[in-house]
């Protein structure tokens, strides 16, 4: 192995049941040394991030299909949408109305939920700035040959077989609306309407804050499950004002983690996110009880 | 933003509902620009990645639990064992027998699987190159002051509430299997007992293939359900000689695609592992067809 392979490389040698049959990696560049790559490599290229993919929509299919019995039944019927948190602390989950009831719906992200950007990714990796109108330039791309995140289409599928709406809350530019509503029906994700199955950036309220988005879709569905890649996908108030290590223990709290799995669905994105907004450091990421160097002996 | 921030980081901007409220992160050294960086700070330090853990714990218990009536049936009952493809290349379950279905068993990995290696991965981030005996002593260290995945110490005490007995197969060293013993117990997961629900890296067999191992606790129990980080930790044959993306398409194929989320549960770890050794390049993960650059306008 060549010096400086970071640790990593070679822990996995240990830990990682090294698999010697695979022929030497193809090398067209050198790797580039981003504190992006492994990110990058696995989200788009491993076969375990494909998995937590069929994993997450195989999960939130069958939720849906056991929750639908209670939403035709007599009983208050919880959304996965979550209004607000009381006294105790734990989440407050919106109530279904019957006319809600009658239109059952899934809310989605969609970067890195429903569609991967492993084309702009590859780019970015390289060591590319962000800009704005490269970005665009992605998403019209993109429209033409889009790739859908491992389990997302039989998922979509299997929802309107069910009579359960998706609709798709997004962040990216609502100046890229048609590119957006092509590439998710390239995809094979199924046809989106602006502003009836697709909310991107800005609409209904300016920002970046989701839940007004959400709190409109639930005028008139009954929200099911939810579906994204970061927290601010399923609520507000996890974020809020927190640090990364604070927000990681609020969504791994007894308030929210009995939602994860079950009505909130997970897929894994370790390339960016507002976790990652200003860039976190191993300080943010690791608390000084379990920062470790071998000690001399 | 400050200059050479990569580009994925402003691309959070955009596509990550960037909240704003979150005080500058604490800058007690500069980030080490590690192609692991991303990876590290995300699996670590992220909600995001706890919600994943909670995740996928919550639809194992679900999922065992699910599963106990057929166990106690008359019908056959396939295990989450695979033991070869058939010739259509459908994935072999292995059936259990009324003595194995009598001892139900859950096989889980245990590092980034039961147990967080944080103090070890915050070193390694900073650029130290693997050492074997470095990585022994984490392994003491970590005996005393042991982090669980989030969602596996809950879990773990509903298997055993259901009769179900937890099995660890790692490819950790088994020179240290004591001090993996007392991390195990000392994490809250419970009592592992060498060579009858603890198996390390070159126990029954050399080697870090686990497939001998699983076959070893298949002679005496019903293997319900699998959890690991890597597709070593279930099955040895999807990256059977195949560079990275075909492990990929075969890990989402439909011969094994039914099984994630559905007997397999998969925990995420960008950080190391199989698909990443060798170092996994930008090539290795995004294919041609959708390697991507702004065109020139």
């Amino acid at each position: 192995m060549t010096p400086g392979v970071p640790a990593l490389l070679a822990a996995a040698l240990v830990l990682g049941g090294c698999v010697t049959t695979r022929p030497a990696a193809v090398t067209a560049a050198a790797p580039a040394q981003q504190p992006s790559l492994y990110a990058t490599t696995w989200t788009y290229g491993s076969a375990e991030a494909a998995a937590l993919g069929l994993q997450a929509y195989s999960a939130l299919t069958n939720y849906v299909a056991g929750r639908l019995p209670a939403l035709q039944g007599a009983a208050p019927f919880e959304s996965a949408l979550v209004t607000g948190i009381d006294g105790a602390g734990r989440p407050q989950r919106a109530l279904c109305t019957a006319a809600m009831r009658a239109h059952p719906a899934v809310v989605l992200d969609i970067d890195e939920t429903g569609l991967l950007n492993s084309g702009a990714q590859y780019y970015a990796a390289q060591g590319h700035p962000y800009d704005e109108a490269e970005w665009a330039r992605w998403l019209d791309d993109r429209a033409a040959q889009p790739t859908p995140v491992p389990g997302a289409v039989a998922a979509i599928a299997a929802l309107r077989r069910l009579g359960v709406t998706p609709i798709w809350i997004s962040n990216a530019t609502n100046s890229r609306r048609d590119a957006t509503v092509r590439a998710l029906a390239g995809a094979g994700l199924g046809d989106a309407v602006p502003l009836e199955t697709l909310f991107l950036r800005d609409d209904i309220a300016p920002g970046s804050d989701k839940q007004p988005r959400r709190l409109n879709v639930a005028e008139r569905h009954c929200i099911i499950a939810m579906v994204g890649d970061q927290v601010g996908d399923f609520t507000s108030l996890i974020d809020a004002g927190k640090p990364p290590l604070a927000s990681r223990r609020a969504a791994a709290a007894g308030a929210y983690a009995p939602l994860w799995g079950q009505g909130w669905f997970m897929l894994p994105n370790p390339v960016y996110g507002a976790w990652n907004t200003p860039e976190a450091t191993l300080e943010d990421a690791v608390p000084q009880s379990l920062r470790w160097h071998p000690k001399p002996q």
